[in-house]
């Protein structure tokens, strides 16, 4: 019984409740009771019979527990909830989300997608959340008209951003968010600097210090992937934690989303920075980044939250699922099924997780003098019944092994209600649901019109040129490249500059030939000894029609090139071509001047489709038909100096050799 | 369109749906209909506006797909939900589930359960399921009653069962109940050898010989466990599967449930016998399994379904949240997320899942000519908005990542409306509730009993005796062995047989002393040259009181003998004593006459708690207060001739003994 022994008269007393407290000592009152006044609570314990109060509600048997702690998650998202799915994480973030976010996102998007969000996670039982977005300011707006906690992150980047043009502008915007909003009763503000690979030393150093200036914490993610892991060891000579602790970020209360990939050590410092961990299996096995270590954390001691992350990476806000599978996954990947009993999955959801977000001496636990964040839970429904009553603590199995978001019927927080009967009292959910559907009109529309296009497509993820120029070009077959070296040597011809490479060509072909070919190419730059120097990856889309012919002489038409920042195989799955084909060379390039014309020439040993022989590219700029058609007669020309006849062209670009 | 051309009428039609039909094309109608007559399909299409139907039901754009396929499962187990978690299998099973099975399972118990999940399956989408438990007969009749499909396997083991008390009665019973309900609309009967480990070969032949006679299938548990393939391998020298297929057992059709450790060959073992698998994600985390290797079954072509298991290890039966964990747990360990994507997840819920239990002919998707085993999703809630439609496909992530149990609306099997917007027509939730609730009380009052008592406890477990006798003893110290041979070889001693061991004991103690203490000891037998010849493994329960003294002697009560079938830490986490400790000897002993009594003399050289020295104790069975008296006399005298005095005698037991 924590109720003190001479006060008796609160606002609210909630009676006849299976109360779960959360507390160090984790007590469960089979008849319990608890009593509010204004946003906290006063009293705990069995019956409070002795209590008056000016309203009273009988619980009906029901279960009275602190409300769930969402300890990482970007609330905006549901926007893009099921925009794409089943995608590798590059293909997903670089080749959907971002081009969406960078469409749509606006204070209107986050405010209109943060109500969405609140209403779903107040319907499963979730008082307080940890956030990290852009237009922060927008999501705190939102959640406090929700009557909702969180401790909201404004993302600082080395990139620009849907909400700011560098990470300078971030940084300010950051601090000019939490100057404002310091001290609100529901929101804490904070900086986010995304992820140590999306930020650089310096920007990790100036969230820590404006974090500190302000006694703010710091939402942050680390160590989510193996790659990201191994990449850190190579570049920095150690894994991220240590890293990130260099920097001084641990000077400030830190929430690490995802820790997917730290050792022992990591997590030992992590304890000893008195820093927070959110663990998000949902996301984390949604995009095969593997499965946190938690069991060894939490018996490291470290404060371990449970998260959902975003709705577009999960895809909902549902902290039942999320604590179910944290202890489900414990127990099957640690092969012990004793491991992180539903007692300790609850306490993280909770009273470990409001620690986690910094905020653990007002929420996560009912006691008195705590902020009065609370939810009903009926577990009447088949599914949940039936309950056996000769451990008292089995009642933490039945929430986590059984029950579902929707057994929540009543959630507080703050002492206000935000759900009664599963009537959602501070958000109207028929306005937010139509503003979302007017929202994923307009991202379909968006994303239909790109996806229609592998040109718009190849624009949306950025750096794609078009080059305006048109070519005139002609291909021959010659036995030997003898005469090749002999004319270039004549004096009819000034080579400008050569090069060498060997060429790893996929042809990615689409349903629609209007679409256009786009090639992926690979090139290695050799040296006298043919050893490789360099290499350069590049896209180019070119249109499947010719603008026309001269004699043997291509007109080819404008095209667009990309720098090759990803991987083939991202391109593979982004573009997801009807058929794909390879070619490799070996190439030898000149420019050289003939006749007064600028010209590219080629000598090609063709690797893969094999080939004997080599093949002559003669290239050259044009900008009218006219001028085309003037150098359609001297490229003709100087085919023959180099050693092929009108009889050798071929007229087949090499993709299309037969095999 | 798979409306026939000229039939244009039918009984009921569903209308303005997204149609998925899980057929073999994945055809999903945006804005599609599905027409039934009598039990089946007749036609699935866009609008299917020209057919004329005694019923018309708009469904307002919800989604209409088939009925789930509850692979696996133990549906009267509803009634021990929550009985018991958190706990290594063995402890679960044998120390909870299985006393409380032998006390209470009876066909009224398994009719009751079966009803209250039939009414938890249909309110989460489950048209068909698979089951395996006792009295199987009234799981038929119950799931008959509820309108339901199931394949029924009545369980065989090599044990007696709750309902026969031999594996011959309980094979009899199989086909009795296959007899009587073979040909049934509703209901496959099947038999059920539990498990390769539970069963005989010789069982395991005569479920095939059954199953091929009536052309039914076998339901069985297969390589649930690490523990059982590397006892196989140990035993048999090969793993689980090829072991059974040399029974005969894929002579008949068999449903696998599990399959946790199998290897490539093994997939392509039970691919090519056209058996079926279960996949049951939650339950193989929960009990500490690990996580089948499904992603590899389903590329060799295995028909692979998803299950909940029985719902004391689970612990409910949710297909949404079984169907969303495979998907995302085939990511998370092959650390792909383009694998197991959410359609191929719907895919082994549905059609593939009827295919593992030998019933794809008849339901798992909407065709024409299948029965109409068909669920209405409503995809409106906040968690579930919004969606975006330029891929008509993505429906099958928005039902797999984010709706819910509580999202369905509408279930049909066999043609017949099984619940309409969440009213279940069937059944009686009400009666099912207090039923189930009259039974936790009853199972609640029998397990306090019992885990009140560690008497009780022990009995629970099977094999506990009383041991009547009352012995006198006394225990002196002494600083040589050399005196005790002496005396042995003397006249006034006839020794009848003598033993030389090696003693770990590891004594429980528990809250109220008036338990006893419980002692669980491991006998190493040497031999001459102190080689261990022999291990044996001993339970005693011990009253902590005295019966009586007699100067130095002490008459001590009964106790409870049973043998040590499990490990020290299944004891340990069975009855969760106080305190534990350790005592470790070497001990000579010895059966003599001594003035024509008989007593047992021990010579003990203690190693833990360590004590230089030698302690001999010496014993007698005794009769009554007066024997007592009598040997009490005699005793001390042996214990001066075996060379200690009555000033060496200590009282202690050694576990007593300070550390």
């Amino acid at each position: 019984m924590s109720a003190p022994a001479g006060a008796a008269s609160c606002d609210l007393l909630l009676t006849n409740a299976t109360v779960l407290t959360m507390n160090e000592s984790l007590e469960v009152y089979p008849r319990g009771a608890v009593a509010v006044t204004g946003d906290h609570i006063v009293a705990v314990g069995d019956g409070l019979d002795q209590w008056e109060a000016r309203e009273r509600i009988d619980c009906g048997g029901r279960v009275v527990m602190p409300g769930f702690v969402n300890a990482h998650t970007h609330v905006p998202m549901t926007l893009v909830r099921g925009l794409a799915d089943d995608l590798k994480l590059d293909v997903w973030l670089m080749g959907y989300i971002m081009p969406v976010e960078r469409e749509f996102v606006s204070p209107d998007f986050v405010r209109l997608g943060t109500g969405l969000a609140c209403a779903e996670m107040i319907r499963s039982g979730i008082t307080s959340f940890a956030d990290m977005y852009y237009f922060e300011e927008s999501v705190a707006q939102a959640t406090a008209a929700a009557g909702m906690r969180a401790l909201c992150g404004q993302t600082v980047l080395k990139f620009p951003t849907p909400d700011a043009s560098s990470y300078e502008d971030s940084l300010a915007l950051a601090r000019e968010f939490i100057v404002k909003w310091k001290g609100h009763p529901l929101i804490v503000p904070a900086p986010a600097p995304h992820a140590p690979y999306t930020c650089t030393a310096e920007i990790l150093r100036a969230c820590a210090e404006l974090a500190v200036e302000f006694d703010v914490p710091i939402h942050t993610h680390l160590s989510e992937t193996l790659f990201e892991v191994d990449q850190w060891r190579k570049t920095h000579g150690m894994p991220v934690v240590p890293w990130v602790k260099k920097q001084g970020l641990f000077d400030a209360h830190v929430l690490c989303a995802h820790c997917v990939h730290i050792d022992e050590g990591e997590m030992r410092t992590i304890r000893n920075a008195g820093a927070g961990v959110a663990h998000n299996p949902s996301s984390n096995l949604k995009l095969g980044s593997g499965v946190a270590p938690v069991t060894k954390m939490l018996e490291i001691g470290v404060d371990v939250g449970i998260g959902t992350d975003g709705p577009a990476s999960n895809n909902d806000l549902d902290m039942f699922e999320e604590v179910r599978l944290a202890a489900l996954l414990a127990k099957g990947t640690t092969g012990d099924p004793t491991v992180l009993p539903a007692q300790q999955a609850l306490l993280m959801a909770t009273r470990l997780g409001a620690r986690a977000l910094g905020i653990g001496d007002i929420t996560g636990s009912l006691e008195p003098g705590k902020r009065a964040d609370l939810i009903v839970i009926d577990l009447n429904g088949v599914h949940s019944i039936p309950h056996f009553s000769r451990d008292p603590h089995a009642i933490s199995a039945r929430i986590v092994y059984s029950a579902k978001a929707s057994d929540v019927s009543d959630v507080m927080c703050n002492g206000a209600w935000l759900m009664r009967n599963r009537q959602l009292l501070t958000l109207d959910e028929q306005a937010l649901s139509d503003g979302a559907r007017e929202y994923a009109k307009k991202i379909d529309a968006f994303l239909i019109t790109r996806e229609g296009s592998v040109l718009k497509k190849l624009v949306a993820i950025g750096g794609a040129v078009e080059t305006e120029s048109f070519e005139v070009q002609v291909k021959a077959r010659i036995a030997s490249d003898a005469p090749v070296f002999v004319a270039l040597e004549s004096k009819e011809i000034t080579v400008i500059r050569s090069a060498h490479y060997h060429q790893y060509d996929s042809y990615f072909s689409f349903a629609d030939p209007g679409q256009g070919r786009l090639r992926y190419r690979e090139d290695e730059f050799l040296d006298e000894k043919g050893t490789v120097t360099n290499v350069r990856a590049r896209l180019t889309l070119t249109g499947e029609a010719r603008e026309g012919q001269f004699g043997s002489v291509i007109l080819s038409r404008s095209r667009y090139l990309a720098p090759a920042t990803h991987s083939r195989r991202f391109y593979r799955e982004y573009f997801r071509p009807a058929s794909e084909r390879e070619v490799e060379k070996e190439r030898r390039r000149w420019l050289l001047v003939y006749r007064g014309v600028e010209f590219y020439v080629h000598l090609d040993r063709l690797i893969a489709p094999a080939r004997d022989g080599y093949f002559l590219e003669v290239k050259s700029r044009t900008w009218s038909r006219r001028d085309a058609q003037d150098k359609a007669a001297v490229i003709m020309d100087l085919l023959q100096v180099l050693g092929a006849s009108a009889d050798d062209v071929y007229a087949e670009d090499y993709v299309d050799f037969g095999g």
